[in-house]
C-alpha cells in the first residue's frame, strides 16, 4: 500500500502528495485550496463539504450531510482522509468564485527540516571523536619490570594504540592501582581529545574489563522555560534518549529579567544555581535510566542556554547582563568536572558550556550557528530564533554578524485580543474565501478553535492582506460585505470563529490592534535584520538562505511570513527549519571535537550590534511598519500576485455583472 | 676586628683559620691535631692542656690549672676560645708521640654548603618565572564597547602587557564582574606560565588595585619525620620565612611502612592524608603570618616527598610500594587545586607535586637532582642521601641512574649500643693519640658526651682503622697497650668517655658489633653505588662529583667517610652538602618554569634499579664489607697515608727504643 496519495481538487486542477491518513481539509490547506470550514474539524459546523469524483475516501460522513448528498459523493473535508488517489471537487457558489480560484493562498509551505547529525558529520568529514575508548591488555608488573601503574598505563597505550601526548587527572591515578589489580590489568581508558592540534589527550577515566562499546555524552539545551536533555551514543551517533522538563526557575520569574532580579537578592544567585542544576539533574536521570547506559560510561555533557541561563547555571552575577551598555561576564567558559557544579552524571565527566556573543546573543544561538552548519556555508544566510526576544544572525563562513531585538510576545500569543501558545485548540492556519471572506481554519489538535497561535497569526495577516480584507497599514477594509468584519467599540475586527463553532463563550476575532501588534512585532525583526546587513554594506534582498530556530520556526507558513514580511522573500526551499538548535549545536559539539575547536573562532568571530546603538534602526524600524513593508518591491512575487488578484477581481466583477 | 684568625699548633707545624669565638679544641679538630679530650668540652677533665705560645685567647683558664701553669700559658683548649691569631704548643710526652704527629688525622673537612637560589638562576639564565602579575587600567564599558568583562581584561593584556594564549578559571569569570566595578575597573591580573612551550597562559586570579609587588609561592618539604616549608618572595626570590614541624602522622608509626599499614586500614588512607594535610596548614599558617603576606598573594604551592609521602598526602593507596614488585601509582600527578586537597592557602592557589621515579627513590629525590642542578652538569656525579634508606643517584646531564637501599639505621644510632640521634650530648667527632689512644672528643652542644652520632660513629670508625686499632674487618687489635680497649662479657670494645667523664653511669663504649652494623651500613651503600654504576658500565673511580643531601650529611666528615668506604675517595674540594634538598628543589620549582619544564624529562630518563634484582649486587656488598673496601687500591690517599703511618710508627718505636 501507498503511503503517499495524490489528491486532486477542482475546479482548481491542484494536485498535492499527501500521507495516507491526512484529513482532505489539511490536503486542501497544503494545496492551497480554499474549503470554508470553521468549527476546527470536529465536524460540527458543516461547511466543508467536498465531493467525490474519482476515487474513495474512509469516513467524511455526517448527519450534516443527507442520504441524496452522501450518494452524490458529498463528504465532509475535516472528516474524510486519503485512503488512495483521490479527485475532489470543491463546491464554488458563483462565476466570480470561480474566476478567482486560482489566486487563492500559496500552498503551505513550512521549512524543510535539517537536523545536522552523525551521518553528516561524516559525509562531511568533520567527525572528529571527541572521547575516545581504548581497550588494554597489560603486561603485569613483576620484579623485572616495575613501573609505576601510570607508566605502564601509558605505556600500553602508546604501543597498543598509537597514543601520544597523554596527560592524566588525579582522580584516575587514585583508582588506578585498585582496578588494575581487581581487573587482572584488562582494563579500558577513556581518552578525552584535545580540541586543539597542540593540546594533549587526556585520560579521563580507567574502567576494569573492555567497555569500548559504551560511550556515552548528553547535551543538554539550558531552556529560560524548558530544559531539554539528550543521551548521545558516541559509538554509533544516535541518541538514545530524550527528555524534557520546565527548568525550575520559573518559579522564581517567567523570563530573564526576572530570574536576573532574583538573582540580585542575597542568596539568589545560589537559589537559581541550586534550582536549574535540579531540573538538570531530573533530566539526566530520566534520560540516564530511559537508555539505561552505566553513569560510569558517560564522558562529557555540554550545554548551551542564553546568556542569562549560562551565568546562573554556572553561578556567574547576571547583574550587569541587564544594565546597561549590557556586559556579560564572559564569552567563554572554560571546562571543569560536571560534579564540582552539582551535575549528578558521575564523578569524571567534563562539563562544557557554549560560549555566549553579548548579553543577548547567547550560547543557544551560537550552538544554533555551529550546529547548523552555518558558519561553513558560502551563501548569505539569515539566522532567525524568534520568540519573545528574536536573535538574529546574519553571514557565511567568512562573516558573522549578530543582535537580538525585542519582537514582543506577540508571536507567543501576547498582547493579541485572543492570543495563546501553541497548544490544542490554537488556530495555526487559516484561509480565507476572497469572495464570500468566510474562513478555513485549523486548529491544533483538530479540535474547535479557543485561541490563535503565532502561526496563525501570521497565516491570517497574510491572508487579509492578499486578498485585500486588509491594508498594507493592517486596517480592515471598512465596506466589505460581510458580518465578520465589524467595528465593536470602535475597533474593528474580522471574526474568525463565531462563538457557537469554538470553545469560548464569544466569537474569537481578530482586532486592528492585534494586527498592530503582529506588525510591530515582525517589522522588529527584519528592521534588525536589515540593521545587520546595512552595518556590513549589504541589504536584506541579498540573502540567499534563511535558517529558523526555536519552538516557533517549525510552523510558520514560510510564504505567509513572507507575504507579511517577517522574511525576505526568497525561494522557500531556502529556508531550513532546525528545530531547538541550542540542543543540536550541544548535541554536535558532543559529537566531534571539529564542532567544539570551530567554535571558538566562530564565536569570536560574530559582530555583535546593539541596536539601540545604531542610530539607522530607528528609520527601517518605521520603515518596516507596512504590510510587508514601505518598499514592495523588495517583494516582487507578493506584487505579482496582488496585481494579479486585483485583476481577478475586476474579471470576477465582470463575470458577476454578465450573469 | 677580625673575624676570622689563625691559629697554628705546635709541633705539628699546622695552620688553621677559624672563627672567632671558637674553642682551640675545635680549631685543632679542624686543623688535623690531636688533643686529649674526653668531657665534651666541660672543662672537667682537664687532658686539653695547650701551651701558648704567641698571641693570647680568651678563657681556658680553669682550677684544674696550678698558678705555675697558667704563668707558663697553660689552657684548657676546650674552655680557652680565640680571640686573634694564636700560637699554640700540645704538650707531647715521648719522641714516639712526636714522630707520629704529622700523621694525625686528616683535617675535617665537611662538604661544602651549596644552596641554588635565585641568584644561581639568575646567573645560569634559567630563571623565568612561573606566575606574573601585571597591572592593569581597563577602559570601562560603554554603549559602544560593551564586550564582556574577560574579554575585556584579555584584550588589555594583550594590548598592554603584549600576553597571549590566555585561559582562565570559572572562579576568576565569577569574582571579575564584581571587582571590575569595585576597582574602578584598575585591578591586578595573577597569570601563571605554561611549563610547556606550547602551553597557554592561566589567569588564576584578578584583585582590585594594583598588587605587582605581592606575589608569592610555598615551598613544602613533606618528610616522613618532619616537614618543612618556605614562603618565597617570587619578586626577590628571597625565602621570607620558614617553619618546620613534626610530621603529623608520627602517632601512627614511625616510618613509612608503618604508615602504609595503618593506610591500609579501614579509613586509614583518610586518616593519613587528614593528618599530613593538618601538618602541612600548620606549617603554611607559621610562615604565612611570620612573612605578614596577604594568602590571596599566593599563587602556587610546590611539594616533594618521598613515594609514600606524597601518596599519602594525595589520597593515593600505598599498598603496592611495599609489596614485591614495589610499584607505586604514578611517576607524574598533574597540578591540581591546592584548596581541593584541604590545603587551606586560599581558593585558587594550585599545587604541583614532584614526580617520583620509583617506589623507593621518590620525589624528595627527585627535588634534590632537580634543585642541586645536577642533572645540568657534565661531571659524573653522585648524589647521596642517607637515612635509614640511602637514595643514590649517580649520572649526569646525558643520562641518570639511581636505586635505594636499606642502611639501616646505623647512621641514626640504631644498632649501635651507644648510638643516638644528632642530639645534644651526642659525640659528634672524635680523634685518637696514636700512641696512648687517648681519644678527644667533641659533642654536639660541647657538654659532656651521652652517646654516639651517625657522624661521630663514622669519624670514630676511621680513625681507629687509620691509628691501626682496628683492622679492615672492624676488629680491634687485642694486644694494645690501653686500658680502653677490652673485652666485656665476650665483645670487644673501646671505651670513648669514662663514666665519670660522661652524663652516664657507665662508660660510653664503641664495640665490635657496633662496627659491624656500621660497616655493612656502609657497604650496602657503596656497593648500591657500585653496582648502579656497573649496570651503566663505569665503576667508582670515574665518579668526579659528589652532592649530599639530608640532615645527616652536613655533619660527616668528608676525609673519614671516604677512609671507611663510605664515599668513593675524591676530592673533597668536589664534595658539596645541599641541605634538604627535597625543600630546595621544591623551591627551586616555586622559582623558576625552567625546573618544572626540566623535571619531566629529567624523571622520566631517571633509570631505576632494584638492587634485589640485581645480581651482582650481592657480591659487590660483599667486597664492600671491609674497611674500605677489599680493594684498598680504590683508595690511593687512604693507602700512602696507612703505608706513612707503618714507617712512622717503625720510626717511633726506633725512636722510643733510643731513647
Amino acid at each position: 500500500m501507498k503511503s503517499q496519495c495524490t489528491v486532486e481538487f477542482l475546479p482548481h486542477n491542484r494536485s498535492v502528495e499527501v500521507d495516507v491518513g491526512e484529513t482532505l481539509l489539511r490536503a486542501a490547506l497544503k494545496a492551497g485550496v480554499h474549503i470554508n470550514a470553521s468549527c476546527g474539524g470536529e465536524g460540527v459546523c458543516g461547511k466543508c463539504r467536498v465531493i467525490l469524483e474519482a476515487g474513495s475516501v474512509d469516513g467524511g460522513l455526517s448527519e450534516r450531510l443527507s442520504d441524496e448528498e452522501r450518494n452524490l459523493g458529498y463528504r465532509l473535508a475535516c472528516l474524510a482522509v486519503v485512503s488512495g488517489d483521490v479527485t475532489l471537487r470543491v463546491p464554488v457558489e458563483s462565476a466570480m468564485d470561480r474566476s478567482v480560484i486560482t489566486l487563492q493562498a500559496t500552498p503551505r509551505r513550512t521549512a524543510s527540516i535539517r537536523q545536522m547529525d552523525f551521518d553528516c558529520l561524516k559525509e562531511e568529514g568533520l567527525f572528529i571523536p571527541p572521547v575516545a575508548k581504548l581497550h588494554l591488555r597489560l603486561t603485569p608488573p613483576d620484579a623485572n619490570n616495575n613501573m609505576p601503574d601510570v607508566t605502564r598505563l601509558i605505556e600500553h597505550l602508546k604501543q597498543d594504540h598509537g597514543e601520544h601526548r597523554l596527560e592524566l587527572t588525579l582522580p584516575v591515578i587514585r583508582k588506578l592501582p585498585a582496578i588494575l589489580r581487581e581487573a587482572d590489568f584488562e582494563v579500558t581508558a577513556t581518552v578525552v581529545r584535545p580540541v586543539r592540534d597542540i593540546g594533549r589527550n587526556l585520560i579521563l577515566n580507567v574502567q576494569p574489563g573492555d567497555r569500548t562499546a559504551h560511550n556515552y555524552a548528553i547535551a543538554v539545551d539550558i531552556g529560560t522555560t524548558t530544559i531539554y536533555g539528550q543521551l548521545i551514543d558516541l559509538a554509533s551517533g544516535s541518541c538514545l534518549a530524550e527528555a524534557g522538563d520546565f527548568n525550575g526557575q520559573i518559579s522564581y520569574g517567567e523570563d530573564v529579567i526576572s530570574r536576573i532580579m532574583y538573582a540580585e537578592k542575597p542568596a539568589g544567585l545560589a537559589k537559581m544555581q541550586e534550582v536549574v542544576v535540579a531540573t538538570i539533574n531530573a533530566v539526566l536521570d530520566k534520560i540516564i535510566s530511559t537508555a539505561s547506559v552505566d553513569r560510569e560510561d558517560i564522558s562529557t555533557v555540554t550545554l548551551s542556554g542564553n546568556t542569562t541561563m549560562s551565568q546562573l547555571f554556572l553561578g556567574i552575577e547576571p547583574r550587569y547582563i541587564r544594565r546597561a551598555p549590557y556586559v556579560p561576564a564572559a564569552s567563554f567558559y572554560p571546562p571543569f568536572t560536571a560534579a564540582d557544579i552539582g551535575l549528578t552524571i558521575n564523578s569524571h565527566a567534563i562539563a562544557l558550556v557554549y560560549p555566549q556573543v553579548s548579553s543577548f546573543v547567547g550560547g543557544d544561538i551560537v550552538a544554533g550557528v555551529m550546529g547548523s552548519g552555518m558558519y561553513r556555508q558560502e551563501e548569505l544566510t539569515l539566522f532567525l530564533d524568534i520568540g519573545t526576544n528574536a536573535e538574529l544572525v546574519v553571514g557565511n563562513r567568512d562573516w558573522l554578524a549578530c543582535t537580538a531585538c525585542s519582537a514582543g510576545p506577540a508571536f507567543e500569543g501576547g498582547g493579541i485580543e485572543f492570543g495563546m501558545r501553541a497548544a490544542k485548540g490554537a488556530i495555526e492556519d487559516f484561509s480565507i474565501d476572497p469572495v464570500t471572506f468566510e474562513p478555513m481554519i485549523f486548529t491544533i489538535g483538530d479540535v474547535r478553535a479557543r485561541g490563535i497561535c503565532g502561526s496563525g497569526l501570521i497565516t491570517m495577516a497574510a491572508m487579509l492582506f492578499e486578498m485585500g480584507v486588509i491594508n498594507n497599514r493592517g486596517k480592515f477594509q471598512r465596506d466589505l460585505p460581510t458580518p465578520r468584519i465589524r467595528e465593536r467599540d470602535g475597533v474593528w475586527e474580522y471574526v474568525v470563529v463565531w462563538q457557537k463553532e469554538s470553545q469560548l463563550d464569544r466569537d474569537i476575532v481578530l482586532t486592528e490592534p492585534d494586527l498592530d501588534n503582529l506588525i510591530r512585532a515582525k517589522g522588529a525583526i527584519y528592521s534588525g535584520c536589515m540593521t545587520l546587513l546595512a552595518e556590513v554594506g549589504l541589504s536584506m534582498d541579498m540573502v540567499e538562505r534563511i535558517i529558523l530556530a526555536g519552538g516557533f520556526g517549525s510552523y510558520i507558513d514560510l510564504e505567509k511570513a513572507m507575504t507579511i514580511g517577517l522574511l525576505p522573500e526568497i525561494d522557500p526551499a531556502r529556508v531550513t527549519y532546525i528545530g531547538n538548535g541550542s540542543l543540536m549545536g550541544a548535541r554536535m559539539s558532543s559529537l566531534t571535537n571539529r564542532i567544539r575547536h570551530d567554535v571558538v573562532a566562530v564565536t569570536s568571530k560574530m559582530t555583535n550590534f546593539e541596536l539601540s546603538e545604531t542610530p539607522s534602526y530607528m528609520d527601517k524600524y518605521i520603515a518596516a511598519m507596512f504590510l510587508p513593508h514601505t518598499e514592495i518591491e523588495k517583494f516582487p512575487r507578493l506584487k505579482a500576485r496582488i496585481e494579479a488578484r486585483g485583476r481577478a477581481m475586476s474579471n470576477g466583477v465582470d463575470a458577476k455583472s454578465e450573469a
